[in-house]
C-alpha cells in the first residue's frame, strides 16, 4: 500500500517510514524539516518506493493535495510536539496542530483519500484522577496549550469520521522514547552530563510519574492499525507501567557510568502545565494483539545508548531551562 | 460591574444585556451583527450605561482590547451557533468558535482583564451513553463541527485558566428557547405553519428527544457566576426534563390552534450529525442554589407566543431545509 507519512524525518515518522519500506510498502513523506532530520531518511531515501516532499502543512493546498493523491492511508504525525514552551507563542499549538491537521482532511477530501491515523497524547487527559487512564476516562480539562490543541484536532477527526468522510484512527502517545529520540527529559539530561559529569539539574522534585514507550513498539501499533477501516476508534498508546522521574536519573546516570550530584529544582511539577502523573491503561490495544517489546527502564536505556551513538544528535540539542 | 458581552445582540445576549443592565451593570456589547438584530438592542441604547462596540471577533487586534479594557468581565457568547450547516463552510466553526475565542483570550491578557463565561453546548458530549449526561461524562467523540469548535475552545479556556492567566466558567447550553429566539426547530415550525396552517414537514422521524431551557433560566445562571471567581468550573445548563420532538410539535400547534397534517422525514436523526438524545444532568448548577423558573413545555410555548407577537422575526427567518 501507498502510506503518507505527515512529520516523517521526525523521531516517530522516520523510524514509521522505515518500517513501512521494509514490509514494501510505498511511502510518502510530507514534512517542512522544521524540527525533523534529513540524516533520519538516510536510509529511505535510498529506497525505490520512498517519495519525498518538503512541505509546510499550515499552507495547505495544491502541494499537499498532489502529495496525497493516489495514497491509501496518511499517518498525521506532524505536529509543534513541545508541550512546555506553548505559552511562548499561544497560536503555534493551534496552527501547526488544529490548522494542519484540518488541512490535512481538506486535501484527503479533495483526493478521496479516506483513511487517517493520528498521534494524539496523554496529556489530554490532563489531571485525571483514574489512573491508569483509560480512553473512557472523565471529560477532561486541559492542561496546556499543546493538549487543548490535540483535543481540538482528535474532535475535528471524530466530527469527520461521524459524518462518513474519513476512517480515523487516533493514538494517545505516553512519551516515546528510542533510536532517533531529539526532544525530551532524556536528552537534555544526557547532554547536560555529557557537558558536566558531575551536575545534573532537574525541574520538579523527581516524584512526577510518567510512562515511556520504545519508538519501535509505537510504530509497530501504527503498522497493525494503517490497513484497518474503522469509522473512528481511539487507542491510548504507552506501556501498563510508569516510573518515577528520579528512577529514569538513575537508570540514565547508570547507563553512563556517571554519578553526578543531581540538583532539584523542587516542586511536584516540572514546569506549569507538566503532568505530575501518566500512567495510560492500554488495555484496548492489548486487545487488538499490540503488546509492547520493551519495558520502561529498557526503552530509557536504548535512548541513552543511541545518544551517546550519535553525538551528532546530542550536538543539535539546545537545552532549554 | 462593567460586563462585555460579546455576540450581545443576539438571542441570549440581548436577554443577558437587559438583565445586567436592569441590575445596574455596566455592559459593553461587542458584536458584527452577523446574525444579530439591532432590534434587540432597543431597550439598552437608551440606559446610560450600555456601550456598543461593532467588531468582528475573528478579527481581533485593537479595537477588541479597547472594548474590553476596564472591564471586569467577559461573558463570550459570539459563535456560529448552527450546528446542521457546518459542512457548507468546514472552516467557519474554527474561526469563528475557536479564533474567536482565542483573539478573547489574548484581549482579555493585554488588558489585564481576567474573568470570563463561555457558551458551551450540550453537543459537545456527542452521542453519549450516559443519559442525563453529567460534566464528567466520558471522553466524547464529536458529531459536528460545531460540537468539535466548542469543545477546541472549552479546551483552550481550561489551559489558559490552568497557568493562572484567567477564570474561566464554561456552560454546556441545552437548546435555548424564549423571547428573540431566531434560530432552530420552534422558529422553522412556526414560520413553516404561518405560510401554510395545513402542512408541517419536519426532519427525522419525530422520536429525538431533547431539552430545552427558556431564555431566562440561562440568563439567571449567567448573571449569579459573573461575579464569581473560580480557576475553572464547567456547568452543565438545562432543565432535567426532556421531551420528543413529536412533544414539541403538539405544543407549538396547540398554541397556535392549528391542526396540520405533520409530515416526517424519517430516520432517528433530523440531519448528520443531530443528536437523537440530549438530557443533560443539571445537579451541578443547581447546587449553587440555580433552579429554572420555566419548564421545557413553557420554554417552548413562551417561544411560540413572542415570535407569533413578533412578526418582524418571522419575516427575517429564512427556513433552510
Amino acid at each position: 500500500m501507498r502510506v503518507v507519512v505527515t512529520g516523517g524525518s521526525g523521531f516517530i515518522g522516520s523510524n514509521l517510514t522505515d518500517a513501512l519500506l521494509a514490509r514494501g510498502d510505498e511511502v510518502v513523506v510530507v514534512d517542512n524539516f522544521s524540527t525533523g532530520r534529513r540524516e533520519f531518511l538516510a536510509g529511505a531515501v535510498e529506497q525505490p518506493g520512498f517519495t519525498l516532499v518538503e512541505h509546510d502543512l499550515v499552507e495547505g493546498g495544491d502541494q499537499l493535495e498532489a502529495a496525497i493523491d493516489g495514497s491509501d492511508a496518511v499517518v498525521h504525525l506532524a505536529a509543534n510536539a513541545d508541550v512546555r514552551f506553548g505559552w511562548d507563542d499561544t497560536r503555534r499549538d493551534l496552527g501547526q496542530n488544529v490548522v494542519a491537521t484540518l488541512n490535512v482532511l481538506d486535501a484527503m477530501e479533495a483526493t478521496g483519500v479516506e483513511r487517517i491515523l493520528f498521534s494524539s497524547t496523554g496529556s489530554v487527559y490532563g489531571e485525571c484522577d483514574v489512573v491508569p487512564t483509560p480512553e473512557t476516562a472523565p471529560f477532561p480539562v486541559q492542561t496546556s496549550l499543546y493538549g487543548a490543541s490535540k483535543v481540538a484536532a482528535e474532535a475535528y477527526l471524530g466530527a469527520w469520521a461521524e459524518v462518513g468522510r474519513i476512517s480515523a484512527t487516533v493514538f494517545r502517545f505516553v512519551s516515546i522514547l528510542g533510536p532517533r529520540y531529539t526532544h525530551g527529559h532524556v536528552i537534555d539530561f544526557v547532554a547536560q552530563l555529557t557537558k558536566d559529569p558531575n551536575e545534573l539539574r532537574v525541574l520538579g522534585d523527581g516524584t512526577q510519574q510518567k510512562s515511556y514507550l520504545d519508538v519501535s513498539d509505537c510504530v509497530a501499533a501504527l503498522t497493525a492499525r494503517v490497513s484497518e477501516q474503522p469509522s473512528f476508534e481511539v487507542f491510548n498508546l504507552g506501556v501498563d507501567d510508569r516510573c518515577t522521574v528520579a528512577d529514569s536519573i538513575r537508570w540514565i546516570t547508570g547507563r553512563m557510568g556517571l554519578r553526578p550530584d543531581v540538583i532539584f529544582g523542587g516542586g511536584d511539577r516540572g514546569w506549569v502545565g507538566d503532568n505530575p502523573l501518566i500512567h495510560l491503561d492500554t488495555t484496548r490495544i492489548c486487545s487488538t494483539g499490540w503488546v509492547p517489546v520493551h519495558g520502561i527502564r529498557e526503552a530509557v536505556e536504548r535512548t541513552v545508548d543511541y545518544l551517546i551513538e550519535n553525538q551528532w544528535v546530542l550536538d543539535g540539542h539546545q537545552a532549554r531551562r
